[in-house]
């Protein structure tokens, strides 16, 4: 029997799944609308009959050994989604256990960015490393750390949130209520609100003063700035020392053999991977410069989600240490 | 046959070793002066000949199982001390790999903050912890993370350098080499550069302006914050407020259950708890609140380093997963 994993992504707009064999192969993938439903219980109706109309397309002489959710605010220890600000279900959702139940197999779930890790472990540029670091920039950032071949839970099952790690105590409003946050600076929304102080501060004329704050995504910004904008440029030069300086805190921490960018930022390769490099050897202790690399990520397709999701069963049964909810 | 494990801590100044048993207490201890050795073969043999000696005097039903090892820049994976700045042999030292082919007993070797962390899990407050902190406040600040129970050596063995994540980049100079570390602010040595900061900004009469730079010690300062003295209160304040804004980012790292001060500066007991409570809650990401104990280290005895150090030993017979050196 041929075993296969189901990887689902719960974004807060959208739903993506797919089923996944051990090698990183996706044999089949959806989507449903997360926002369609007004009813948790409707939604994971919809989602376990979608996922039940996939399996039965797949071949005889394939298994699904699992199924691993990606969400944000999971939590690995108790399975349950809990109090996720970007979906309109209230307080503890008891999703794992729902789809063990549903479906017989074990079912692993944790944050994105958590997810993320793993998956890189399982498919992508860590998979001989034991200790390192995925940073996730997308509308905030997120960040999961592989410490001794292992995913960093914490005690509460909430750890690595580096993007609420301090800046500027009197910095830039964040969702999360604080001032300040590293993801305030250093995501897609971070550059955006870094472009428009830049066009606020300084006369130079750019291409960017034609787009609205809506309007503006992180692929405008590489664009203008690979074509010689200057306001554009700056942008990445201020988030890569921001970020930079930043990571040389979280190196001391857990002390990764490499920290890996994924996300559209990281898309747009030494433009914000030439100034993060600089400013966090900078800003290392002594002891740790030249010894931290800091690498894309292998996950950059539209499937790293789902991919991410997948592989948190292939490291479960890898280990067998954990219980399954 | 009566297990026992030898500890020993390596300091710049002396080496303490103790010979003690899986319950903590110490059978029998000693020191030798480390500056005195000019070479550090003769310092290896000063040891092994004091610990023989300290070994024959055991009673007859009593077996040495191992020997643990803290000191600064002791690296666990490789067994040896690596450029160490307090020690005058230059280089790398094979410490464990000696200690073990002249007892023929496994040899763990670590910092010694990483072994004051096993030691709250062996003997002290965390024992049925699997995920917490301990920030040793001596004259600089060390770390030892627990997570999973598993201690954190990072990649390259260097995990945990807490006391060298930023404060203010243009701030106090640190003996890495950088400025503005944590430790220049929230230790021995910190808080007195807090104190003659305070004395030369402001007016207030202070019993410390008495005492002289080098004089001056923690001890005094507590003393004098109980009298009531102001500056010395607000030294104590201030140290608190920069421990508890740089501990709130720790914890979104690794989502500890505690974290336990340890050394001069925590026997301060409110003085610093205090306001280190306060400032870490109140740059938490709300996520965290309320949730992570800060809390006073078992380990505040004179044998507090030897028995951190033995700790590697019975830490290590309990796991039986990692290759001795």
């Amino acid at each position: 029997m041929r075993e296969l994993t189901v990887g689902i992504d719960i974004g807060g707009t959208n739903t993506k799944y797919g089923i996944v064999d051990r090698a990183g192969n996706v044999l089949l993938q959806g989507n449903i609308p997360t926002t369609q439903y007004e009813e948790f219980q409707d939604y994971f109706d919809g989602m376990a009959s979608a996922l039940r109309a996939g399996i039965e397309k797949l071949p005889s002489d394939t298994k699904v050994v699992g199924i691993g959710v990606g969400a944000a605010n999971g939590n690995y220890y108790t399975g349950n989604i809990e109090r996720a600000t970007n979906l309109k279900w209230k307080g503890v959702l008891p999703l794992a256990k729902m789809f063990k139940e549903e479906f017989g197999v074990p079912c692993m779930l944790t944050n994105d960015a958590n997810a993320a890790a793993v998956g890189e472990m399982i498919y992508g540029n860590a998979k001989n490393m034991k200790d390192f670091v995925v940073i996730t920039l997308g509308t905030g950032l997120g960040s999961g750390f592989v410490c001794g071949g292992v995913l960093l839970n914490g005690h509460h099952g909430i750890a690595g949130e580096v993007g609420h790690t301090s800046v500027n105590p009197a910095g830039r409003y964040c969702n999360c209520g604080k001032r300040g946050c590293l993801e305030t600076y250093v995501s897609a929304t971070g550059i955006k609100r870094t472009v428009y102080k830049l066009l606020a501060d300084h006369l130079e004329p750019s291409e960017l003063r034609e787009i609205s704050f809506d309007n503006l995504n992180t692929k405008m910004i590489t664009e203008a700035a690979l074509r010689g904008d200057i306001v554009a440029q700056e942008a990445f030069e201020y988030t890569g020392r921001i970020l930079g300086m930043k990571l040389a805190e979280t190196v001391v921490h857990t002390d990764p053999e490499a920290i890996f960018l994924f996300g559209g930022l990281a898309q747009a390769g030494e433009l914000i991977f030439k100034p993060t490099i600089k400013h966090m050897e900078a800003n290392l202790m002594p002891l740790f410069r030249g010894k931290i690399k800091v690498l894309p990520s292998a996950m950059q397709n539209q499937a790293a989600p789902i991919l991410g999701a997948s592989s948190l069963v292939w490291d479960f049964l890898d280990k067998q240490v954990m219980v399954a909810h």
